[in-house]
């Protein structure tokens, strides 16, 4: 049966290539997707194409690329490979687009995920010309029902000239019902406050409303979602995650957290899946989270009955649990809700909910500032996302790493991060499988203490403490003390040598 | 006619030197203040004078205070002075507290501002002995009629064991009426939505309630708010303030901001004088401030009918300004309004009410990254204050600096800050007598060449279009290109020659 209920639209499906050549170069595209889920998987594919043939003949051909986060490699994948963006916002971990990227050959502004949508309606990024969106299904009305991200596609829609949807029959169509489009955002001075208290609430519509006038092509797909396998969980993995269950136990028994802990807010990746796992067998019950992505762990809580629901954006599960979700959605409907990204990570309501952050880093400095972008400072890793959203207005702002990385070669503890992207305000805990720092309430001096003793790794611990030692006593200020000739030091080393030992 | 109008509490009137002597050793004091109003005038110093006599017979005696931001000499000056600060939150500006902190005599831990009174009441600074609380007067029922600041006083009242009051006569008597103490503060996962959808709403209560069974102590004083006069806005400044009002004309010409532009945020400062001055030449009626501190300039725009009103969490006056407002504080009772700092400076309202923000800056690097707190990364100057929950949640971020300090000897943008308070994307716009940078939706090399052009003095462009030419040539990675072994290379110089040149 067809995706498309609405006779009018099914009168503008055309082949993709059809579709791509709608889209003039220089153009700004809102593109759908969010951490490899519900982008579009046939029209960016033959815009590179088309692309890739005007190079050919010698004629310019690039855009700019707008999304909810990352994509998959049909399409950041493939218009990088073909020369075709220009610019691009607001995350990208594609590996062809991050070494654009890197050699200079693609501007790229990475933004706090919940300010795109306003950002873009301020006026500040500039008009909109084609949004290319995938939705799961069209209505009998012709309301677009979402796929398996929501992202920045409300406000795509919205502001876009034209309009061309990819209509994916690969999602499930049991997806219908978990989204929760909220339709009262604005710009000051006319904003009022956002009536979500719970995770759980629903404050907005099922589907998109959409000018059917825009709509100049639709396009029929039935191409899964990127669906990364995650790595398992290693020995490093499950240790972070032990320490960290460690201080959720302690929290709670120190009357700090309630005994199902407050929303969980987590970054993508194999410590998080360890953390999850460590949640099942935990003591914590009727827990919730309010973030970005569901990922496997998530299910897997729900299965367990210890996660009442989940609030996203969008889905990040590996081919298994997509396989698994897509044949038993039903079975999840009344737990997850899927919103636009503007609303998953609304500081307004991270702060109200109180979530408990969790997010991965590159390094952290002795006085505990955040790298979560930039390797060595000046090569983008994929981008801030939604993690400065939380990390600020959490209840606790967590951030978790392996002590050491490229195989010892690069500490995850360094005299001073070489780029900062959470300053030590928003830095409460930092935990590797070395051990755990809390640093609230503390002072520079007294964090540089517990981050050196508590989470370096030892092979690096005793030339950390030498620095600190040496700043303390020569430093110009003594508040956070410093040797500025040695500071950056560690990453010039591991630039010249490869690395920092 | 006594500001005391309860008869119990009439009989814990005593000196400030036996309320004093109620404090231990090892304390937490909670005291009142914000950038040098409303602080106790009189317990701190007599805490002081008790503080050296017990090191004069070789007893430690130090304490922890903790306000609602800068006080005034008779507080951090003189605690200080007497070494009896053992740990200082969440802001300081007093000079003599600043050399302890730098000579790693006193720890000190600057938080955003809106966060001091959650993370008091989530318990991770530990408990609160006593608070030291400037009020204008006591009701006839017990209700506490606050100062010429809130600050966090509502939440040390609310927390501490004890109390002691300093009930200062030389405030207006007038202020009664002004403030609005909102109650409504829970914790997660109790949180509900802040019912504030305009800068003139009132949602609380003009006064505090109080445990008149905590109140050990009151004292009364009749001494002036420190009330510093600000420098007259030299050239420099004028220069500034110019550029950003024509920032503000072409963005309401361009439809991005309204007639009335939007709450204005600013920090405190000739700089800022020198724009609220040029507001009331400008062609903007009917303007609101959200903000902390109610400062000359905004009293000059409320007399010129270019103000509506203004909502923030503390006056901050020259004695002159002072000195009228006393005078004529009822011309000005229904457009102010004092807020709890945790409400004038929560990111919720900030964000929803969509506030202009203004700060000040120590250096911003080509990048966009402004420290605003650490003199060569190291030396604390004041603290990050409420920057932080301005600047990220803001409509327009705006940054303004002289290019130069000391002299010339020092260039506020160099290749990279030396410390991070604001990372470049909640930094949108960078002011400087040289020009004006709009940094919105730039990638970070779009904003290097903006931001040399437009904003470093001459005598250091050159080299900054050295540094950024070389580093595109050769740094590690190319999108935030950087030469390591030279980033902080200027501030090294300026440590030994004490120039940056």
């Amino acid at each position: 049966m067809t995706r498309i209920r609405n006779a009018a639209l099914r009168a503008k499906i055309m082949p993709a290539e059809q579709a791509a050549a709608l889209i003039p170069s220089g153009a700004a595209i809102g593109m759908s997707g969010f951490t490899g889920s519900g982008y579009p998987k046939s029209v960016p594919l033959a815009l590179a194409s088309r692309i890739e043939a005007e190079h050919a003949a010698g004629n310019p051909f690039r855009v700019s690329i707008w999304t909810g986060a990352s994509t998959g490699p049909e399409l950041d994948g493939a218009l990088a490979k073909a020369n075709g963006i220009e610019f691009r916002l607001p995350y990208n971990s594609d590996p062809i687009a991050r070494e654009k990227i890197n050699s200079g050959q693609m501007q790229y502004f990475d933004m706090h995920l919940s300010q795109v949508a306003p950002m873009a309606w301020q006026g500040f990024l500039g008009p909109l010309d084609t949004a290319v969106v995938e939705v799961s299904g069209i209505t009998a009305d012709g309301a677009l029902i979402p796929s398996s991200s929501i992202g920045n596609n409300k406000t795509w829609l919205d502001i876009a000239d034209k309009i061309i949807l990819e209509v994916n029959s690969w999602q499930s169509d049991a997806l219908d019902g978990m989204h929760d489009i909220y339709y009262g955002t604005a710009l000051p001075p006319h904003r009022k406050p956002i009536p979500l208290v719970n995770p759980d609430d629903r404050i907005g519509q099922p589907h998109f409303r959409v000018d059917p006038s825009k709509i100049v092509a639709i396009v029929e797909t039935d191409t899964p979602d990127r669906n990364a396998p995650f790595a398992k969980p290693d020995a490093v993995a499950e240790a972070i995650a032990g320490h960290l269950l460690d201080f959720f136990r302690h929290e709670v028994a120190r009357g700090r957290l309630p005994a199902s802990l407050l929303p969980l807010q987590s970054g993508v990746g194999n410590v998080t899946n360890a953390v999850l796992a460590g949640l099942i067998d935990g003591p914590f019950t009727n827990m919730t989270a309010f973030t970005e992505v569901i990922q496997d762990g998530m299910l897997d809580m729900i299965e367990a009955g210890k996660l009442r629901m989940a609030s996203a954006t969008a889905f990040s599960l590996s081919p298994d649990a997509a396989h698994r979700f897509n044949a038993e959605a039903h079975r999840f409907r009344d737990k997850l809700i899927l919103r636009p990204q503007e609303i998953s990570n609304h500081p307004e309501l991270v702060r109200r909910l109180g979530c408990i952050a969790m997010n991965g880093l590159i390094e952290a400095d002795i006085y505990g500032n955040v790298n979560s972008t930039h390797v060595m400072g000046s090569r983008i890793q994929n981008g801030i996302g939604g993690s400065g959203d939380f990390a600020r207005n959490a209840s606790v702002s967590i951030f978790m790493t392996p002590s050491t990385a490229k195989g010892g070669k690069i500490s995850a503890i360094v005299p001073q991060a070489a780029h900062v992207d959470h300053i030590s305000q928003d830095v409460q805990v930092i935990v590797t499988e070395q051990g755990l720092a809390d640093l609230r309430g503390l002072s520079p001096k007294q964090r540089a203490e517990v981050i050196i003793a508590n989470c370096a790794h030892p092979d690096y611990r005793p030339a950390l403490q030498d620095y600190y030692r040496r700043a303390l006593a020569t430093s110009y200020g003594k508040h956070a003390p410093n040797l500025l000739a040695e500071a950056l030091s560690w990453h010039q080393r591991f630039v010249e040598t490869g690395t920092m030992l």
